[in-house]
């Protein structure tokens, strides 16, 4: 498969990238563009051009996607914006572009990346909770309306074991998961034949 | 209580104002002003001046919030950004500001509105599917974050009977749920001690 997967030089791309290199084409796609083609997931125009740039894709990998932690009563509107902008509308943007672009082949795939916090809040956590409650729900009911026979999943870990020297203390008393863990979820959705599912890795 | 409920004019909105009117003072807003204070969602800036307007309130209920129907293959992205800024983030901008402005009393709580479609996709309904599943997440997470014993939770009903002339074709085969029982939950978020709740109704 030629897969598009953006975020690849983060921590959890790093780890998708490990895992899929051997047994796939991967276009390594981040802000910097320091492994591949350049995005921000935040702006519309590049994610219409990096599919021009990139060609047809067998599948769509998400593993960027940022948002901003504060306390409730220390957000800004700006804050509440600046989270549906990433994480948010840029995964769902990289969804609606690439189908109107006709940029993914028949029966391909995208995985989104979402996470924990829908469910289990921690401390600041209330925009990363909306933003992964989004893309959850999207990808339940974008997988119905598809065309071509795609798919689309998500992936949603804990906290990653390689993130634990950034996160253990706003993360007290989660077991981490290794990255390669939440790598073989994207393996899952884009080799298997499953659609409309949000992969929880590690709870 | 001294309650202000947004959307006060619409379908669901009349109902949480008939059942909780005889029990409570109403501060009736809506986007046109009809029953009391106007008030744009998806203006941050009518939102605080909405707060000012109606000073300090014992519950903060939201029965309104619009989202575009459309297939994702017909989605632009000014959708996506349209059903971000309304039910989503106008939702979280009224709790964001009322926090921000002290606008509840100790005690006082915040219900908005979702429904079924984060869960149960129907045809063009991806983008309702995310603000649903976003203001969800929001809930679960804000709860924990609130100030001085103030709670929240959300109402998800499934198609309203009084919206079936409306939606009927929209929702083949979903039973509907009369607006009264959204509203009783409604009442359960105001009148209890729950928080971090996301109540279905019908479903
Ligand atoms: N780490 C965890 O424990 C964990 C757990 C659950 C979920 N997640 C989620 O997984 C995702 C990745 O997390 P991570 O820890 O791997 O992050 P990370 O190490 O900071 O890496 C982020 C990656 O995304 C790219 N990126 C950042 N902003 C972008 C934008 N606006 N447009 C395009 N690409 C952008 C970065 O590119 P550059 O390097 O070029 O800037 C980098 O490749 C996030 O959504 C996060 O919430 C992480
Ligand atoms: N009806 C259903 O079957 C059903 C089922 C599940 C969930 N829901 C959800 O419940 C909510 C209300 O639905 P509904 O059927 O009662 O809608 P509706 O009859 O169209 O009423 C909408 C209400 O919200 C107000 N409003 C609309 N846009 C606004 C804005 N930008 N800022 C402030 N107020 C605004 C309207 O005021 P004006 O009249 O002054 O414009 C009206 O009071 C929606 O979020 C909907 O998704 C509805």
């Amino acid at each position: 498969m030629k897969i598009l997967l953006v975020g690849a030089t983060g921590t959890l791309g790093r780890a998708v990238h490990s895992l899929l290199g051997p047994r796939h084409e991967i276009v390594a796609a981040s802000r910097s563009g320091a492994a591949g083609p350049k995005v921000d997931l935040t702006d519309p125009a590049s994610i219409a051009a990096l599919y021009a740039e990139v060609g047809r894709v067998d599948a769509v990998m998400c593993a960027a996607g940022g948002v901003p932690f504060r306390p409730v009563g220390e957000l800004t509107y700006d804050d509440l914006m600046a989270g549906a902008r990433d994480k948010m509308l840029g995964q769902v943007e990289l969804v609606r572009r690439g189908v109107e672009a006709e940029a993914v082949a028949d029966g391909g795939s995208f995985t989104l990346i979402t996470g924990i916090l829908s469910h289990e809040p921690i401390s600041a956590g209330a925009v990363a909770a909306m933003a992964n409650g989004a893309v959850d729900a999207f990808v339940r009911a974008a997988a119905t309306e598809l065309p071509r026979g795609q798919r689309i999943n998500a992936v949603s870990p804990t906290m990653l074991t390689e993130s634990l020297s950034k996160y253990d203390a706003s993360f007290p008393g989660f077991e981490p998961v290794p990255a390669e863990l939440a790598a073989k979820a994207y393996r899952k959705s884009a080799e298997g034949i499953q659609t409309g599912r949000t992969y929880r890795v590690g709870w």
